[in-house]
């Protein structure tokens, strides 16, 4: 048997779950993605939101600037917050630089903010309460659970701290009671923690560099990296070199990806459901 | 010399860079709790609060109710928010069973959160921006800062992840660069990981708990715990099996206890300038 865990298999065992539910929902959903600037990189990532809004039915309304002030941008997000017939609200990272992505990120109202960004979201998410959670953190959890990994009490390593992934996954792995150790580009003696881990989340942005001597045998190792180079896509762990000693391992394409973008499709589910509980 | 950190001394030098800082503001600040009930614990954490207000010269008010409805306790709390001589507002914790602690703390205003329990504040510090932060968890880094020492890159083994302690100090240590993992009742294999530490922090509330085979040699040890038993005091820690072993450590009393009532006076400042800015 192959101990490679399909994200694809497990996104659609989800997509066909959301369906169900967004069928039973007695309002149409909708999600406004906000993009300003010519970031290809960001053109990719809000096609494939609005591909699988599409597929789920979901409307999708993509407002896309060439360049827009900082208030502007605030009081479009104002307006979004009041039209009841807008569930979820994202601004595709990164905002040019003159832009204030903190203050931007903060207008969204918290019922609508789809990334979990917003602070009363982050407060929600590490005071364990309901709320907002980012995606791919929560696409983690998700292709562990389908993977029957069991998470309470084992040693989960998280090498890389942002706000998107490695700091939100601290929180969802202290809920399901794991022990959890989070490494960075401070980390002194990385290789010597990451070896400790039952349960190897990496998301770094640098193409493999998890080799065979940082990974326990046994080990689950979850790769979030999405490194692209000449038209290819890289995950953080070199695949072919620690393959054999995991039990479990996702592969970069087909991993994670596949999740983080049925996990926006849920947490639009969601906002719905904080909105009208 | 000695291993042994002296919270006492510690507490003194910062409470006289307190004392000019408050004389320095120009309005006079003033401490609210708030205490439901009878716990003797209680009474003599408020205590201690109060005398360390005085000798701050932080006026300090003692709202003590033998019982009193979720209700009106909210209405009070809220009253209180919009004093502009009131500074900062703490209810004391435990509340009685048939209170929801919850929703009480949230009816703080996050600016006077002196606590640094509401979700806004939180947020705020997994967010890594300014905000009301709790006491002991800064009196755990200003102790490790006072004592020269080093965080950055260092392992960092927190055990118990408390809202008020383990929580929040998994932020402050990542904003400080180290390596943070976070044991608690469902880790697995304590020993091996608190062995790994070069800083450990205790906050579990178990006399005495760890011994001299969970401490690397050199570790520095943090002890929180305060665990009362025939009147006397007891750490979480061992502290006579494993002192040796330490390059540094905190006893109990007379560690981090001094520290968090000094933190709250300073929390007290901090929320006067956040009011003010």
């Amino acid at each position: 048997m192959s101990n490679i865990i399909d994200g694809k298999e497990i996104a659609n065992i989800k997509k066909n779950a959301l369906i169900k539910e967004i069928n039973s929902v007695k309002d149409k959903l909708k999600l406004v993605v906000i993009q300003v600037g010519n970031d290809p990189a960001s053109d990719v990532y809000v096609r494939n939101k609005r591909k699988i809004c599409e597929e789920l039915g979901i409307l999708f309304n993509h407002l896309k600037y060439e360049s827009i002030s900082e208030d502007d941008l605030i009081t479009t997000i104002e307006k979004l917050n009041n039209e009841k017939e807008v569930t979820g609200i994202l601004v595709q990272l990164p905002l040019p630089k003159n832009i204030d992505e903190k203050k931007v990120i903060e207008a969204i109202s918290p019922l609508k903010d789809v990334d979990g960004l917003t602070k009363a979201n982050v407060g929600n998410l590490f005071s364990f309460q309901d709320g907002l959670k980012p995606c791919t953190a929560l696409g983690v959890i998700e292709i562990l659970d389908c993977a029957n990994t069991k998470i309470e009490g084992k040693n989960v390593v998280i090498v890389g701290r942002s706000r998107l992934v490695g700091l939100p996954l601290i929180s969802l792995f202290l809920k399901r009671n794991a022990t959890v150790t989070i490494c960075h580009s401070k980390t002194e003696n990385l290789k010597d923690i990451t070896k400790k881990a039952d349960i190897l989340v990496v998301a770094i942005g640098k193409k493999e560099y998890i080799k065979e001597d940082y990974v326990k045998d046994g080990a689950v190792v979850i790769d979030v990296g999405i490194n692209r180079e000449n038209g290819k896509l890289y995950g953080d762990c070199d695949f072919e070199n620690i393959k054999d000693k995991c039990s479990k391992i996702t592969k970069v394409p087909g991993g994670v990806g596949p999740l983080t973008v049925i996990m926006l499709a849920s947490n639009v589910v969601e906002a719905y459901k904080l909105q009208n509980r």
